[in-house]
């Protein structure tokens, strides 16, 4: 039955692209998979990934944890559950951010929240602010519905908020109107930066003022190892309305793959509830609900493990994180500037104007080490000269040859 | 912080109703689990849900192949893994179906894979066939996409081809063309219903002559209890064009929910080489990968669990299955039909026309029996006089309580 000769009197094989749907059309190969496809031979030093340092994964405690869910859930672990998720670990949530249960969504990776919300509130050319650059996967997640994508000048200190009020100034002027912002406040994907209290204030008033949706993806945001922690978006808005969660227009998304592990798939999304009941209905069509059994192992983790895993975690992040930017000064030629993130998995590293870091890519695998080319992150293009290096997953050893290598490679293009 | 009353100076909250997509105006709550809400009480026999019999569930398996996961593959099973599927896992499907992996994509249950096939495949406006009544789960996946549904009228053998044929005449004849067929050949939900061989055979070659693509949903194929299998859909056309699943028109979902257990979330999708390519790029954006822990866990179930389990669920359900209709049977008033389903978790009970089966829930579950009235099984409205009775979840006790607390019910309108 594997023959591969079709019968001789038998109608053509149908042409499949001519059936895609409009949507599909808009839809990309992630340029990262594909990279890390390319870069995952074992001699390979890969600052590619966004891949946690799966040697601090707590595989005591997760067997642990799911040995204890099932004794106490028994068959319930593994039967069918609500769309909402697992009401402890909703309610866990809910009281850390000082709402109710009924404010969270349980999402199968922080992916599907944005696929969800993309899928809830984008209609077809509708305008969506990100920064610039920003997460190659709410790029990819939003696509197939279609949004007209402004770009949001940002600095050291992340979004520029000065510039999105001309921004959004200019859009009225002309009739027009954001439907969505979506922004990465903490450690940013890819450029590690973040914003700062005073910005996340005024971007809170700014596009509560314009009535803008504000998407608050953060699934970095515990990882913090340097500097001082700044407030949510979520919380600042939350106090700004009086604490009545079903009136902040942020959107916050949080995960638990940077902070346990991400191989169970379990995230979260808090919003109005308005916007909660019609995530049920997506949800409901999309994958009826979040596996039972790894909700439950996550809860289980809760109240000892995720604490001490933030704590490890953080502590070797930034460990990393500054061997790689030592080495980066050492090494690095002049006229290459990086960024020196506070937490967070990523650094950005930008070269001078007309290099070209796609064919560096090429190179750099011949020298056994990998990056992102940051052009990926763009979404409206360019960035050609910047690169994204994730120093989460290796080694001082790696950290040290990998960044020599990359030097090396630099330095053929940038004298 | 979890006061409600907005701060007297703040701008009152947005209209999320208004800031919705065009979308999110299509999807509505799953009318099945809004009434397995209501019908949770401990005390209501429940024929409503498509729940899985939980004290079948092989607890001890699981365990055991978690634990075995955990120890062959430590902390990659639960690591970020690929979004095509754990590769052991697409290895046994595709042998199993004389495929490659490659025409084999991991889904977090098949509610995922008919969410992506709709994303994939209907752009607004599309024409898409479905069975008269049908699987509401799809058609609320379907939805957000925009599909214009038109109904295959059905009896007792599954859909119609001889009028199915007339519906594809009248649209050529029209200059129309319908894009996509979905059906469900074996034990259909909701009806229990099994499409014969023979109309298999003609649906396939008609589907092809016409230049349809076909998603055969088989979540229940392996649980017959009674009568002889027939083919596949997909089995028939990879026949038809000498083996090659790249020139098959027909789409299969398969999953171990109903086989294994379903909070575990695995399932996946068998179709030609160009589809499965879009739908891992639709997959990545959806959730980039289903859990890593979970396909393992399934993966190591499926040598000596799987095939166990269908005969201990075959059984069971075929016992289920016959004590229900015995009791329907003595029970039910004359002019109530029910179909004698060969195998799965579902039939289907006809009353008299002009008889609404709605309002006759409430007064069931005043008498602690549900179930789910027919109508929302249909895309285009209709079958008020309809219910769908699930045989898999109940005790023989139950089963001859609960079918007598309905003849009661309908005995009421039915005389």
């Amino acid at each position: 039955m594997t023959a591969t000769v079709p019968a001789p009197n038998v109608a053509p094989p149908l042409d499949f692209t001519a059936l895609l749907s409009d949507r599909a059309r808009k839809m990309t190969a992630s340029a990262i998979r594909e990279i890390l496809k390319i870069t995952q031979e074992p001699d390979v030093i890969s600052f590619a990934g966004g891949l946690p340092a799966p040697e601090l994964f707590p595989l005591d405690d997760v067997r642990a944890a799911m040995d204890a869910v099932m004794t106490r859930y028994g068959a319930a672990a593994l039967q069918y559950s609500t769309t909402e998720g697992h009401l402890p670990l909703r309610q866990f949530l809910a009281e850390r951010a000082g709402i109710t249960p009924g404010h969270v969504q349980i999402m199968t990776g922080s992916q599907q929240g944005l696929d969800l919300l993309g899928k809830i509130l984008i209609s077809e050319g509708d305008i969506v602010l990100v920064e610039s650059p920003t997460y190659l996967g709410a790029l990819q997640s939003f696509q197939p519905y279609g949004p007209q994508y402004l770009e949001m000048p940002t600095d050291e200190e992340g979004i520029d908020v000065d510039a999105l009020e001309e921004l959004l100034k200019g859009l009225k002027a002309g009739g027009k109107r954001a439907k969505l912002l979506y922004a990465i406040p903490n450690f940013q994907n890819p450029t590690g930066r973040t914003l700062s209290k005073e910005r996340r204030e005024r971007l809170v008033n700014l596009t509560a003022e314009h009535g803008l949706l504000v998407i608050e993806d953060d699934p970095y945001g515990q990882l913090r190892f340097s500097g001082e922690a700044a407030p949510s978006l979520y919380q600042i808005a939350l106090d700004r309305v009086g604490g009545n969660p079903d009136h902040s227009h942020i959107i916050y998304s949080g995960s638990f793959s940077k902070t346990l592990v991400p191989g169970l798939r379990d995230a979260w999304v808090q919003a109005a509830k308005p916007l909660i009941e019609k995530l049920v209905q997506a949800k409901q069509g999309a994958d009826l609900h979040t596996p039972t059994l790894n909700q439950m192992i996550v809860t289980e983790l809760l109240p000892t493990v995720l604490p001490r895993q933030i704590e490890l975690i953080r502590k070797a992040y930034g460990e990393r994180a500054q061997d790689m930017i030592r080495h980066i000064k050492a090494q690095f030629p002049a006229g290459v500037h990086h960024t020196v993130p506070q937490g967070g998995m990523f650094l950005w590293v930008t070269l001078p104007e007309g290099v070209d870091t796609l064919p560096m890519l090429a190179r750099a695998v011949e020298r056994k080490v990998a990056f992102v080319p940051g052009a990926s992150f763009f979404a409206l293009g360019g960035g050609h000269n910047t690169m994204r290096l994730s120093y989460s997953n290796a080694t001082p050893q790696q950290i040290e040859r990998g960044v020599k290598a990359l030097a090396e490679t630099i330095s053929e293009t940038v004298k």
